[in-house]
């Protein structure tokens, strides 16, 4: 049978490709969670190191939170997929492929995905603004994007893309990113609510940062579970408290399984201070239904817990009777405002029909916290002085994109509709060949960028597995690329722990 | 004395707008150094905090070392700062001045200077690849930026700058870098021993994650020292064990200094695990003599340190008689390898005579460290995946910019000497001008962006801000805003003790 998955599968994505994203990771074994190593917080090494030595740093002298933490959608099988890679450059028969297909991330545009060409003009024009005014930009430009470079540029103080912005990124673009989420939700945004960052990681990265005091705090997170939240909570001390998601109900987010989880893990002195929700969901794809979200709200609320909302695919659903709905949106229809939750909205410039994972742009929302708290994450973010200025305008523009009457609306929304349509056919055609896979159970397409399949595997793999110490998933994965040139990621990589999965 | 400083410097400024810039910072208060709060690694508040609250969130109950990290640069003279902007624009007679000169930060584009045109012509073209063909885009854009557009993209997979890179960055751009450090030094340079960033500081963040366990551990600081390095230890739970430089012989760094304070810290149960140096000095502006780095690199074999060079203001020297050397070059001139001593370089697209710090560019060179530690870096660098790629591509620029012969070189050549040469004049002026002030002594400017001029108070001064509860300096630089709307830092944000400053 596992033969049968491999030679299927590298047609199904060959036919597939430059189409279709995942994202993944072999991070780390399931008795990590809650244990976090007590090592972790012991200074107890460190007195013993002493001087006078060739090599000052070791792995035995470095901290411990760095080698805890794991990331497996550029760990273990990408390192090797780099080494079949050159392989295959200085021999192109050393293996039965001829290249390596990356299905390991999110990376639609490293498979040939274009770029939005309304945004692309306006980045070029905000970085070169001295053509502005030349007679040859008309012709090589659109008019509206020349009129949206200026609008930009009049917003930045001195109009220099090359400053230090405010910390929290330029106002002007705060302002149409704010007007952006109104206009989504129905409800008010404030742009000092808003915190412009390199990409959504950094974002999560500050809020654990924030959160996590020693690993007695914990945060509830979902599994399977996109790895940046385990290998942040690792970095930061904290204590991973898992939630797991309901594969039989197509990986459903039930609140009694909150509930449960976050009884155990306070009766083992576990002080839970957030709730992560990855919606659409990574890299399961579920979009959750409002009456959901809502039962999520009103536990966050009651428990008092940080809702730490990954909202970065709000625009990749790809089913007619499914929408996103923000938490902010869904949490202010039921009349909860600042005072009632406190709530945290991670949105990226790198998912959604943009795709553009290299300009790291994003921004989170940060709403129902204090001033004296907002004040000390101005200054972590001050820290770092301020996130790039490109990846501030992007963010700005994928709030704010062409509107009809604009020149660049029809080839504005063609680009975007036929990227977006494009994900859904291939996320369904992937979905259709993987559910007439013999051994291979696979989850409905509804949204993200992923598949999460399982893969019954036979008691031999599975002791073969065990004899070169890996899960069996992982295992699998490894001959997968070996055999077809494939970067999968194993579920086991997302924390999944009773069954094994591919994670495309 | 106070009011007549106060006018000088206000005409002093003025007249050296757009020009010279400055750094800076409150920061912590020296007691704060070596004692390192112990509540920072105490969970026991933790675990008194309790479920079912309206606001899960307050200063008592977050991470510690957040509260205890501090950055002046952008700290509470900058919040007064921008608050008197918006009364001036409110009510332009509400201040005797109208407008603020914002002098805190080295952000040279802010105040004026224009960006170097080549470098943004190949950042447009690499923005929009589509012009590239393009008839229109030979009469805008130089042909040497058209050739050098096409050569990075072909170094990307794809000819994708929207993709995620390598979480080193992109392989050709650190093989240009590599190129220029050897260019730069005459010894080889590895590009695998480069690492691409958002800019110099998480580059910084990264090697304090790697190196510091707990309270425990030590850093040593030069004092007078750039924020940064006290702030990024303070959140990761480390000591800053200061060094001070020798204000009598130019802010001088004395290796006897270094053993005294290592030797103390020692005593103290504290591990020193690494050195900074800035050099150039921020904020001292002084450059460091090739014996004196030596000392150091031998001192920090000896030792068994790692070698922490900020070598950001590598370009920024301003006097005939003084040179910069890479701390790289130094050792290696010394015959020390790989295996004889741990060594960072940290670079930035910020400052040089290209001073694009919006872009957010950098790197750090990473010797002298075994392949399991070196795993370890890469590990970390790639839960952000990668930095962001126009930064990518401006990192690569600057350490490789138009040759003789190259269409853009005389345009290019002539804008990098006019802000230099500018920027040297300046520092000359301010110079000259403090002084002369009475009750000011003002350090040489060798390099780098600042000054870092003594200002003796009178008694009475001192008094009111003992009453005021501010450091003397901080209390005249608050004074000195709200009389001439000058923003500058006070050199005991710095960590500076015995004397007070102002800080350029």
């Amino acid at each position: 049978m596992r033969r049968f998955v491999i030679g299927s599968a590298r047609n199904l994505i060959e036919s597939s490709r430059q189409k279709y994203q995942f994202e993944r990771s072999i991070l780390s074994s399931p008795y990590r969670f809650l244990s976090s190593s007590p090592a972790a917080d012991s200074p107890s090494s460190s007195s013993s190191s002493s001087s006078t030595m060739a090599h000052p740093v070791s792995l035995n002298t470095i901290n411990p939170k760095v080698i805890e933490c794991e990331y497996a959608v550029r760990g273990e099988i990408v390192t090797l997929a780099q080494k079949l890679q050159e392989e295959i450059q200085t021999k192109p028969d050393a293996h039965p492929f001829e290249e390596i297909l990356y299905c390991n991330i999110g990376n639609p545009q490293s498979l040939g995905q274009q770029p939005i060409t309304f945004f692309r003009e306006v980045l070029a024009l905000c970085d070169h603004p001295a053509i502005l005014d030349k007679s040859e930009t008309q012709g090589l430009f659109s008019a509206d994007s020349i009129e949206r470079a200026w609008q930009i540029l009049d917003q930045i103080p001195g109009r220099a893309t090359g400053a230090y912005s405010h910390s929290q990124g330029i106002k002007g673009l705060r302002d149409t990113i704010a007007a952006g989420i109104e206009a989504r939700d129905g409800f008010p945004a404030d742009p000092n609510d808003i915190f412009l960052t390199d990409g959504a990681s950094p974002a999560v990265h500050m809020m654990m940062q924030l959160l996590i005091r020693s690993e007695k705090d914990g945060i509830l997170c979902p599994i399977p579970q996109y790895p940046l939240y385990s290998a942040s909570i690792a970095l930061h001390g904290g204590t991973l408290v898992p939630y797991y998601l309901d594969e039989a109900t197509g990986w459903g987010l039930e609140v009694s399984e909150l509930k449960k989880q976050l009884e155990t893990s306070r009766s083992k002195g576990i002080t839970v201070r957030a709730l992560v929700v990855i919606n659409p969901g990574n890299p399961t794809g579920q979009v959750l239904a409002e009456e959901n979200q809502k039962a999520i709200v009103e536990f966050c609320k009651q428990e008092g817990l940080v809702l730490l909302a990954d909202e970065v695919y709000q625009e990749n659903v790809y089913v007619p009777e499914k929408k996103f709905h923000s938490f902010k949106k869904v949490s202010r229809s039921m009349g909860y405002g600042e005072k009632d939750i406190a709530l945290v909205s991670f949105q990226s410039v790198s998912k959604g029909y943009y795709g553009e994972c290299g300009k790291r742009g994003g921004y989170m929302e940060v709403t129902g916290f204090g001033a004296d708290v907002r004040e000390q994450i101005y200054k972590v973010a001050s820290v770092n002085l301020c996130s790039n200025i490109s990846g501030q305008i992007l963010a700005s523009l994928v709030m704010s994109p062409p509107k009809v009457g604009d020149e660049s609306y029809e080839s504005y929304s063609a680009e975007r509709d036929g990227i977006l349509s494009s994900l859904a056919r291939r996320a369904k055609t992937l979905e259709d060949a993987f559910s007439k896979l013999e051994g291979v159970t696979c989850n409905k397409a509804e949204g993200a960028m992923y598949l999460f399949p399982r893969i019954d595997l036979p008691e031999k793999a599975i002791k073969a597995a065990e004899a070169a110490k890996k899960a069996p998933d992982a295992y699998y994965c490894q001959r997968l690329l070996a055999a077809t040139g494939i970067v999968f990621v194993p579920g086991s990589g997302f924390g999944q722990v009773s069954s094994w999965h591919l994670a495309f």
